[in-house]
């Protein structure tokens, strides 16, 4: 039996607490919060709510603290701390800053003789293991990766700041000529315009200028302004009913060719479709934590990745039951 | 430097033989051959054509031999045979006895030294990682396999035999509804029937009984009754003009559900698009040679599985390429 601490608990610290409940092999010890626990009300019965202030006492309790925490701020500062004291998984996924957040992690971990996995989810994650793959077996080609259609909560963030703006939700979808040039094994050069449109359903307040703010979305540097962006106004009781959910997913594509002159035409493809990316992102980080404890049982302790991870350590099953019914 | 060897000179070495030449850290250092080595030409300039006899006198020459032998007679002999002297990999792919195949490889190799790695391709291979990752991270939901369209050789080589048939090339071709119902969440038990359809062209003998031979193919017990089989007469010349190659590829699904309730549907799929099936699965072998290496190194030895190599070591990039450019 695995015990797992939780820290945080906000949409993927219930996904996980929701993964633990589908692996017989997991068990939840605690949630650890930043507010005061007396108001944090959880799901599973008797597990204990505790002060972040008091994490350290669970110490010889906790097998592996998963940490749910944002990437902006949370877990370049949290992943270390905790490593120190636990074996930790972190879903960091600031693709340009995980060289330096691998550093401080690895530092920690190493330091202490724990056993630490950053970056898990689909995307860095899956994603990024099939783009490993993939370039592996087709070293000569080409990767693509499509996300959506999914609910990017960033950019749902960014309109959310917008004057006049009560509620956004911003949806990424990806282009399917574009999709289908990849796979029809052009190789096409795509520019960001090309691979993904964006879809604003906003809710705006009484009076606001509903023009103003659509100008507001579709110039906005980094989020918009590269991308044909739709904004459609709709009703807060429209955005409940229809929006509540954070569905997402994607595509990895490699396209590549074999044969003495690259004359034979190749393609790897990874797709996910996913109702809910937080409690899909926390499966794939309560999977690897079972491979942590394999890993860390083999004496294994610093930084990992999922790249570093055979998949045989994730899976419950015996070597008997792989070779006899998985391969 | 990785020296590899190859055994056999079929289709599936030739594929070895182009892989080796897209992979700068790998070189072909011999092809062995049961053959008279004066008949065999290969394509690789400077490269011996050796007698399968003398396979032993190249021990310290190659550091992996790759066998290109056929599942049903040569490699269950020939891999444990050649694990006594050399690092090997190999593609045994009939599913139902790879526990055992497993088993003699692995004492072998393990009295010797050596690493074996076997059942690597893409179907045992890429689709078996595929279906481990999915239902390790997916523990409540079901896992579907289709294969095609592709040429498929046994169904291909059962049709050659029947009296009157001049050639035959049989395509297995996925039946789009089932998947659909299988992507919807629908989760649904299907039959042999409603999976997949065959599709066989056949060039007849001169004066054949065509119903005859249309008949023997859709009755014939485990390759076609069980399946809706469509027979199409063709000329020898639009077999050699339009069925020369073989395509294959498939779909791994896996559709699963996660929350408090399982209330939310998730679906992983992992799909093959290929213009050559040796020569795809040949740059499976060839990336796994590399993986084969590393784990050497760490003192790894005795018989593994594609279930049991992490990413990272199929890779011929550093640590810090992979974390900065493909996580």
């Amino acid at each position: 039996m695995i015990n797992i601490g939780i820290i945080g608990y906000g949409n993927l610290a219930r996904g996980v607490e929701c993964a633990i409940r589908q692996n017989p092999d997991m068990k939840l010890t605690a949630v650890f919060t930043r507010r005061d626990p007396a108001t944090v009300k959880i799901m599973t019965p008797d597990v204990p709510v505790v002060s972040t202030n008091e994490v350290e006492s669970w110490k010889d309790r906790i097998d592996m603290m998963i940490l749910c925490g944002g990437s902006a701020t949370d877990l370049p500062k949290m992943t270390p701390a905790i490593a120190r004291d636990f074996n930790v998984i972190d879903s960091f996924d600031t693709h340009a800053n995980i060289p330096g957040h691998y550093a401080n992690v690895n530092a920690a971990a190493s330091e202490s003789g724990h056993i630490a996995f950053i970056s898990l989810g689909w995307d860095p994650g899956l994603f990024s293991i099939n783009r490993l793959y993939a370039s592996a077996i087709l070293p000569e080609g080409k990767d693509y990766t499509f996300w959506g259609k999914g609910v990017s909560q960033g950019h749902s963030d960014a309109v959310r700041r917008i004057p006049g703006v009560l509620d956004c939700r911003q949806y990424t979808i990806p282009v399917p000529e574009a999709m289908d040039r990849v796979r029809s094994g052009e190789n096409p050069t795509l520019t960001t315009r090309e691979k993904h449109t964006r879809y604003c359903y906003v809710v705006a307040q009484e009076g606001a200028d509903k023009a103003a703010i659509e100008n507001a979305i579709k110039t906005m540097p980094n989020y918009f302004s590269d991308y044909d962006t739709t904004v459609e106004f709709i009703t807060m009781e429209q955005m409940k009913r229809d929006h509540s959910g954070l569905p997402h997913g994607g595509s990895v594509i490699r396209s590549g060719v074999t044969g003495w002159e690259g004359e034979n035409h190749q393609t790897i493809e990874y797709k996910l479709t996913l109702d809910s990316n937080p409690q899909f992102t926390a499966s794939v980080l309560v999977a690897c934590a079972r491979a942590a404890m394999k890993m860390k049982a083999r004496g294994m302790t610093g930084c990992y990745t999922i790249f570093d991870i055979a998949p045989a350590d994730l899976s419950p099953m015996s070597r008997e039951e792989m070779l006899g019914h998985m391969l």
